[in-house]
């Protein structure tokens, strides 16, 4: 029984879909959500400027005494080396390499579809990493621009025409190459899954990366007896950026009955 | 007959519809352009790190012996201090101001539709000015955070069906209000002018605050007898972030046949 929380971090307000997956999948665990608001987006920048940020981002959640690290970025996630990430004195996953895993565990005919934002596609991390777990996977990625902008502008609810009619152009090539699992590499992406998945069909397995990430979050913790399994978990969220405007993001992407006050950290200072 | 170049910032890409503006409208000059693509977006920064930004936008521009500065940043020409732009050496005119005297000049109403992105229209920057020139003047402001990712993303052709559907949904409720003029109040805009104006019809007269800041620099440039009236002139691109990435949008808002290379800038030494 540890009631220290879970820390999770993303480059900006994504990373709070996998805070709703831990909150149902680990209900009893405090949660530190730390959102580097004020220096998104993170897969633009260089790989050492990547790196100096998730490293200030782990300082401060090391700060608040988390028992376990949840990088929730995919771009910090395929950047930060695992001679890095083995060396904190936490357990540690990025949502990447639990995508990847569980991609790896349901295809049957090797052919796995990954969609992401531009910076995260062109740096092949999800690419890289399945031919590294599965040699002769056959791996057909797709950048989805559009779908971030979509998301955080409320175009989610079921059959939407305007969100379908885009998914269908980005995402008829991968079809046709007859995949059978999706990864939803971006953790915006799961608040439109019943859409991608109205076009992909019901024989594609999708795979969320931030639910991944929680469930192995649950599993770490059990193995190393760290869980918190009594009681209801709180869940504090910080950001680098303005706090106020953070609000609607935890509405939009925990759920509209979640408490959302968040509080300013200055992350430079870390 | 002056041959220094006319300065023109903005916090990105955008701007380059007024350097567009610029060419055809004063084709002999010479024109030096600078993205601060490494710190956009400015509007959602504090007013004392938007200005500290502009200052060192303009540092750069003067440091290139411009005759001229065009702020083609909405943020940027609603947030600077009439104090600090009379004070520099060379003429200066922001789109903001530009475009509200063109809405000011074409209404017969009175009643004028603004559109811009969220940050721009929770400024009230464009309403504020419109009032103090036309007191009794009924401003109608819209956010329409879409049209930025449709713009960038290419969904700008003929009546485009998404960038329809979307336009219609914003522009609705300014449309009802019966406005004769509407303010494009974003330099994204004026690329899908065709759209917005199908939906607003064709009585309704559309300000591009880039094409209206760029006649005003012509006027202003006639009246100090710095034109440079022989010749074509050439354009140099400059950016904060990566050069290679920008080529692309010099060729989607310039145009396609516009020579597009750009050369990186440290501009926090400026």
């Amino acid at each position: 029984m540890d009631k220290r929380p879970i820390g999770v971090f993303d480059s900006g307000a994504g990373g709070l879909t996998a805070v709703r997956q831990l909150q149902a999948i680990l209900p009893g665990e405090n949660i530190v959500y730390f959102g580097d608001t004020g220096r998104v987006p993170y897969g633009t920048r260089s790989p050492a400027t990547i790196q100096q940020y998730a490293e200030q981002d782990i300082r401060f959640l090391l700060s608040q005494d988390v028992k376990f690290i949840l990088a929730a970025c995919g771009t910090v996630s395929s950047t930060l080396p695992k001679s890095y990430t083995d060396s904190l004195p936490v357990p540690y996953v990025g949502v990447v390499g639990a995508a990847v895993d569980a991609a790896i565990a349901a295809t049957k005919n090797k052919r796995i579809g990954v969609i992401a934002t531009p910076a995260t596609i062109r740096s092949k991390s999800y690419e890289q990493r399945l031919k590294a777990s599965l040699p002769d996977v056959q791996v057909f990625p797709r950048a989805c621009p559009m779908f971030v902008p979509l998301v955080e502008n409320g175009y989610v609810k079921p059959h939407d025409p305007i969100t379908t009619a885009i998914a269908t152009e980005y995402l008829e090539e991968i079809r046709r190459q007859g995949v059978d699992t999706l990864i939803l590499g971006c953790t915006h992406y799961p608040l439109i899954a019943h859409i991608i998945a109205d076009v992909m069909g019901p024989d594609v397995t999708l795979i969320d990366a931030g639910r991944e990430a929680a469930l192995k979050a649950h599993d770490a913790l059990a193995q190393l007896n760290l869980l918190s399994n009594s009681g209801t978990g709180h869940t504090r969220y910080y950001v680098s950026d303005s706090a106020e405007s953070f609000a609607a993001a935890v509405k939009l992407f925990v759920g509209p009955q979640s408490s959302s006050e968040a509080s300013h950290v200055a992350i430079e200072n870390y």
